[in-house]
């Protein structure tokens, strides 16, 4: 299986890495981004490739474009990992158009292209006979796609919740576990690099509430957006609440929940017990899935990071091959 | 897709029921079990059999032997779920062969036939061009296989643990919370149906046992046998070593463990932390997957009971549907 990727920041060369350690016959044949870009269509030497990045921030040519390599490089898979952009999708969303268009399929783990315009492209998709998987976008190494998509496949889904953002989950944490303030429990989120300098996208939940619009739309077959979810961040918890909660055996945690049956979306701060299965530690996610047969259903693990990130994305290209390969 | 039911005790009863209730477009063709069967290959009146069922203890004609309804109904998978024997997996082993040969795919809860002989079986299917699912045959309701095998695909399992036994587990909690003794926490599951009049294969850990063999040798390629699992049950544990745990906020769990780089199988009691992630309560089922890119990953669930099962057959039928749809 040959594989181009688009996007060369730490999701890519994460990926890029590791697909060059393991021999899982996946072969690079191209990678790009913004600036540069480099097409060996009998593979790539990817050692080389990681260390040039590093030395001159250019991972090739600076004339070969991203869109050089969606027409000209030899791929079966265009694997999507430029930065989200979560108002308009773009350049991925042309990426990704592009290449489905051409028949090719596509992993990504853009909330941005999939957020938006999800129905769109499974059409594209399905009209020119190929994948389009995205795994990777919600809750990193969670295999929480493939266990709605074909582990509960035949239940009738009736609420989808759980700490979709492990930034506000550390920071919770350390509030109630080290009695830390909310500007306390941030600056040392920064320093651990689990929150950006900017923190906005994540503390006022619009990270965990693209989440929740990707599974409505992908999983459930609603039409929702952004604006359509109910959101309340973190940033106005005072740590007396989380004292006060926790003297109950009880604490907070940011909750995205998806009520399918009134269609409503909504991220906000939950009281919740200490036992709770919800109640996970650290920067850690935690999704319920509660169904009609299998009743509850949770489902915990890493929610970030670029080895997690690749996890879910090689799970997303062994099984297009799988699913190419018994074409008998 | 249509679909021959083979055993209709309480599994089998739930999945004619559920799909008979549910727009899945899977039709059932035929059922039996070891008294009596039924074909049309049309589509059986479920409710009707259902009802013949209650009331004279016949889902059909006695003269309609399974190996009649192997051989002559018109069915694209046979669901297997028959009464599980763990020592010859018979007369399951012998149906899934049967049909196999013949290039229909089998899904069943059936941990004998699993356990026993999975790499020969997986073989008559590959040469058959069909396929063999097994996602009811552990831990119920939660979709582990499908995890282990497509979302976390990529990775080297490093460990998989957990709680196998939601029996076990039932009294343990019982045990722990109510300070009862174990003789009453176990006489309080046979009451409420969590445990057999004769529960040694639950609390041995025999059950347990089998769960693992089944993973080691399906997810992870090992050949084990139940002789291979060191295993210690539940029937010997003092509830003063539950009060004595909990004294310092710890409990006893029984946890099976494969611990794959040794190639060992363990099921025995262990004493955790009770805010640890795989301290479930009552009769749920808790299994971790310990990895090299994805980390930890977590699973909670129910582990058992008709409807529960059923969750998981329909899935792996809906599965081979999907499979079989990409044939482009």
């Amino acid at each position: 299986m040959k594989i181009a990727i688009l996007g060369f920041g730490s999701v890519g060369k994460g990926l890029a890495r590791i697909i060059n350690e393991k021999n899982l016959g996946i072969i690079i044949t191209a990678v790009g981004d913004s600036k540069s870009g480099i097409i060996d269509n009998k593979g790539l030497d990817i050692c080389k490739i990681l260390d040039n990045k590093e030395k001159t921030g250019l991972c090739g040519d600076m004339k070969i474009t991203p869109e050089l390599i969606l027409n000209s490089a030899d791929y079966d898979v265009l694997v999507e990992v430029t930065p989200t952009n979560a108002d308009t999708g773009q350049p991925a969303l042309e990426y990704i158009k592009y290449a489905l268009s051409k028949g090719k399929s596509v992993v990504t783990s853009n909330k941005g292209p999939i957020a938006l315009e999800y129905s769109n492209l499974l059409k594209i998709a399905e009209e020119n006979k190929c994948f389009l998987r995205f795994e990777a976008a919600v809750c990193g190494a969670i295999p929480i796609i493939h266990a709605l998509e074909h582990g509960l496949a035949g239940n009738n889904i009736k609420r989808i919740y759980g700490v979709f953002n492990g930034t506000c989950n550390y920071i919770l944490t350390r509030m109630s576990d080290e009695k830390l303030t909310y500007q306390q429990a941030l600056l040392e989120a920064r320093e651990l690099g689990y929150a950006e300098a900017d923190p906005t996208y994540d503390i006022k939940g619009i990270d965990a509430a693209i989440k929740l619009v990707i599974l409505a739309n992908t999983i459930l077959g609603f039409h929702k957006t952004l604006d359509d979810v109910d959101i309340t961040g973190i940033d106005n918890i005072p740590s007396d609440a989380l004292q006060l909660a926790g003297e109950d055996e009880k604490t907070i945690r940011l909750i995205g929940e998806i009520d399918v049956e009134n269609e409503k979306l909504r991220v906000s701060p939950r009281i919740l017990l200490k036992n709770h299965t919800l109640v996970v530690q650290d920067t850690l996610n935690a999704v319920t899935a509660e169904t009609d047969l299998a009743g509850n259903v949770t489902l915990i693990g890493k929610g970030a990071g670029s080895v997690e990130t690749a996890s879910s994305i090689i799970s997303d290209l062994l099984f297009i091959r799988e699913c190419n390969g018994r074409r008998y």
